[in-house]
């Protein structure tokens, strides 16, 4: 494959998933034939496997091979994955671009690894001490919402909730295409002075920030359509997320019991399991394509270990989109304008 | 109406709720028809207006009337309301506990309010430093768990975390009737590092406890059933309580929704419609009777604003439970006795 500078050039980590490489580079493959134009897709991992399978679809010559001994694995420590495994297809795909030979980096792999490579591969932005990780949250009003930051950053300062404000907001603008988004922070009353020790500070600073900052936002309002980005500490976003994702299982959990009761109950929910289905799929946001990881000095977009080649797929696409619409740079100049603003 | 030893004294907050004082008059009733050969229940408030309902039901002779002013509102100030209302309908229903002429107190209203009076009416535990409310989570399995603290102690210690355990503990033991009831310890992951610096010192503090400590669990976990006590700090256990509760009223427009797009689906929805309350009736948690207010000196039930009838019904009976089953006594035996433990 010839080199070409208006290519988008995307390291995808091949070994991440739980179905690696497989749906890896099928998910390669669909994005290639939606966008041969644009892509230089380098496949990360065993070289072999890669070239093997690459064989077996007929794409032999469209992808770039670069070969990696070591896999990192959804059991490695995310802290020591990055020293201990100088190898592993994700630090070698993140160096690449680290080298310049590369733009934007896909994993779906161990996010707190993609996470850790990902800062020590690639640095930070000038401004930002810490990266962050978002998920979108579906919407009330339909679209979706995102959660800044649900666990890159686990014990935070209001100044943290400042950088994922900042962050957040340019990406929804850019990514998300809403200008001007609506910034809320998360809190336990709509009141300034109602909060911990550090939302009370972060909304001083929020407040007197050039965000579009509407206040303090609780429980009920991430899914309300009320805002745009909604901003916690790691540890709360984190457990919202995944107590989110738990309660449409349990919904599928308890309509499948339902039926299973009796012979009556089975029939009724046969009649209504595609409109069950499809109104349970407004919901789904796991298709999403991917999660930005922010604030880092590069590109990388970190999937769920279950993705399907068509949520890989996606994912490229918005790295891509991340690297076409030159998103870190807007972030690097909303945080330094903000200091300088502030040093003033 | 006599004095009687042998019966539970309970002052209600007349006032309280947002359909005051009707909910909570026909709601007293309820529970003296059920349960009047151990109810002895004062009604706080406004005397003339408790004393006509009274009249117009035909129960005038089967409660005492204490009249009180003034009445707290949602919006007054939780922290000033004590200091600001010393003639409100909560804090003389309180008083009468503190001069050891009821046995609880029972109130729809302002929950801030009720905790802040509470406090500073009752006193706390010996052992105890901060009072906390749990909230009742269904459970995949069936029944319920409880999440501490859900907004009581906002800024928390992991000797806090600590406490919540303990309270949590025995409530589920003695109110849940759940022996040796298993506590987690809300997380981002379930290994012994994981976390913020509260909950890393906090899992150190309870593997050492006497508790049935099972370890970290995560937002998924929380109604899983895998845990009958999740403790967490008041600002998450506010936020995943009020998130919850906007999942099920976002389900329920959705359905709307969907049911209004076109004539099919209403057709549709219409058959469908009586099995799906049924179904989510089963997530309903509104209607558990009010949570407990913990670690004050003293029984203190709260409960929504929109408690119905039956929710203040259930309520009373809530707080016979509380008085009769000396919960108070066996969270200060347990609370003291891991104080001393530590000490040795």
């Amino acid at each position: 494959m010839k080199e070409n500078n208006n290519k988008i050039r995307i390291a995808l980590d091949a070994m991440g998933g739980n179905f690696a490489p497989v749906n890896e580079i099928e998910g390669a493959i669909l994005a290639y034939k939606e966008k041969s134009d644009i892509l230089d897709i380098t496949l990360v991992g065993d070289g072999k496997l890669i070239e093997k399978h690459l064989k077996n679809y007929g794409f032999s010559n469209n992808f770039n091979i670069l070969n990696a001994e070591d896999i990192v694995t959804m059991e490695d420590s995310p802290s020591d994955s990055y020293k201990n495994k100088p190898k592993s297809s994700m630090r070698i795909g993140l160096e690449l671009q680290s080298k310049g030979e590369s733009d934007a980096f896909v994993s779906t792999g161990n996010t707190g690894a993609v996470l850790a490579n990902s800062t020590l591969s690639l640095g930070k932005i000038e401004g930002i001490s810490r990266p962050t990780i978002g998920s979108p949250m579906p919407s009330l009003k339909g679209g979706f919402s995102m959660l800044f930051d649900v666990g890159a950053s686990v014990d935070c300062k209001s100044r943290h909730l400042l950088e994922f404000a900042v962050m957040g907001s340019v990406y929804m603008n850019y990514i998300g295409n809403i200008p001007n988004p609506r910034v809320g922070l998360l809190n336990i009353g709509e009141e300034e002075n109602k909060g911990n020790e550090i939302t009370i500070k972060a909304y001083d600073i929020l407040k007197n920030s050039k965000i579009n900052f509407i206040g303090n936002v609780e429980g009920d309002d991430i899914l309300s359509g009320k805002v745009d980005v909604t901003v916690c500490d790691g540890y709360t976003g984190n457990i919202i997320l995944k107590f989110a994702e738990s309660v449409i299982e349990i919904l599928k959990y308890k309509f499948k019991e339902y039926a299973n009761r009796n012979f009556k109950n089975k029939i009724w929910m046969g009649m209504f399991r595609n409109t069950l289905k499809k109104i349970l799929k407004e919901f789904d946001y796991q298709n999403y394509g991917g999660v930005p990881l922010l604030g880092v000095n590069g590109v990388a977009i970190i999937g769920h270990g279950k993705s399907t080649s068509v949520a890989i797929k996606n994912m490229i696409f918005r790295a891509v989109e991340m690297v076409k619409k030159n998103v870190n740079e807007k972030i690097r100049i909303e945080i330094n304008s903000y200091l300088n603003n502030n040093n003033k």
